[in-house]
């Protein structure tokens, strides 16, 4: 079995160069760095190489190329070694009939972009729209707030104005979310189909956003407004979450 | 006006030690980094020192020690120069009758007991009692979290069992969270007072503590049980927030 023992092979240094959104981009490939969400990689059949330490046994059931210590090193984005990673593909999310989605306009922190994916998928919604300025999705801290989720949900990536007109185009609601709003959450009756929408960290939603909703509701809260992104979304998904 | 410029001044070496949980504990002092909360630790009262950079304006409503680029970039958290610092001094949380609490044992991760103090506070709640073993309130990344929350809300840390006999010597009813558990949120009518509890990432609550509560319940979710823990005690806080 050959082990590659060079930071210099052009495979290694091409892998490498997936850490940046720009060869991740090029090469429509991305990494992913736990063993459990390898796993999910595997079976969500995204897996393009699996690549382990020399040293270590293959809990895969999946052919995969041998690395040195070193060369794991480089290509890890932990402090600790680790004992593999895979190199997924890309692949573009497709809504089919969708019932229940959420929108991130701006939103920043891959954190926070990941969590919200994850939160998606544990409360039945159909898929995330994220605008174009969004946090990469493919970035080592999105994926891992993600917990897998990713390789389950459909996730897409859009300008928001071509976001809004697939909404529109396809009846579904807008539910926008801004601090000046009177309406509290609790009082929205959800629609069949429906999109929640939530903003930038520091700015909230844009007001040419806001403007094109359909009802914007605000979380009630008790003389501190200040929620985290995704936890304001995941109170108002949950809050509207469907009833089975 | 002095400004100190040598890294080996005493204070400077003091401060810089408070980046270490073992001296903030000694010292009983801890740092704070972003101008907006700095602001909070004024209004607040335990603001110790201030700290500003020798060729900024002062922005606060406070004397401050004067420190050159090299210094302050030293006792910086960030990877920008801050312009200012704020030493402040701990102090220990009080309960006064207190009806809705969040409780978190072994919660790991600095940025989840961050957003939790920080949702407990928007949502009316108390204050949160963390177990010994939860990660440091006086962390940098909980600080950051919290947004504020820390110098408005009580935060005591104190052994669970401590903490498990104070909420039933004061006739607190104790929600537990399980995924085990076949009661959903949503059919949990609050008590009068309560506190909720949330445990561990990767472990849940412990076993013994789930043991003496006097209910339990899970979130409802679709197949995917995998909420963040900030994220699970958002949407219970939410759902059982005191209706004003």
């Amino acid at each position: 079995m050959e082990i590659i023992r060079s930071l210099e092979n052009s495979r290694i240094k091409l892998f490498n160069s997936l850490k940046m959104k720009k060869y991740r981009d090029r090469h429509q490939l991305f990494l992913v760095q736990e063993n459990h969400l390898i796993k999910e990689a595997l079976k969500s059949g995204c897996l393009d190489t699996l690549i382990l330490r020399e040293d270590v046994d293959n809990p895969f059931d999946h052919e995969a190329i041998r690395v040195s210590s070193e060369v794991m090193r480089k290509l890890s984005d932990n402090e600790s070694l680790n004992d593999a990673i895979a190199v997924c593909r890309m692949r573009e999310g497709k809504l089919t009939d969708p019932h229940r989605l959420i929108v991130l306009e701006d939103v920043q922190d891959p954190g926070n972009v990941g969590t919200i994916i994850r939160t998606a998928r544990c409360f039945g919604y159909d898929g995330v729209l994220l605008s174009s300025h969004c946090a990469d999705l493919y970035n080592a801290k999105t994926i891992s707030a993600c917990q897998g989720a990713l390789f389950e949900l459909p996730v897409i990536r859009k300008d928001i104005r071509e976001i809004l007109e697939y909404l529109r185009a396809n009846g579904i609601r807008c539910y926008g979310t801004s601090l000046k709003e009177s309406r509290f959450l609790a009082q929205i009756v959800p629609a069949e189909r429906f999109a929640l929408i939530f903003g930038n960290e520091g700015q909230g939603m844009s007001e040419e956003t806001l403007k094109r909703c359909d009802e914007c509701f605000k979380i009630e809260m008790d003389n501190f407004d200040s929620l985290n992104v995704a936890i304001a979304m995941a109170v108002a998904s949950y809050q509207m979450r469907y009833e089975r």
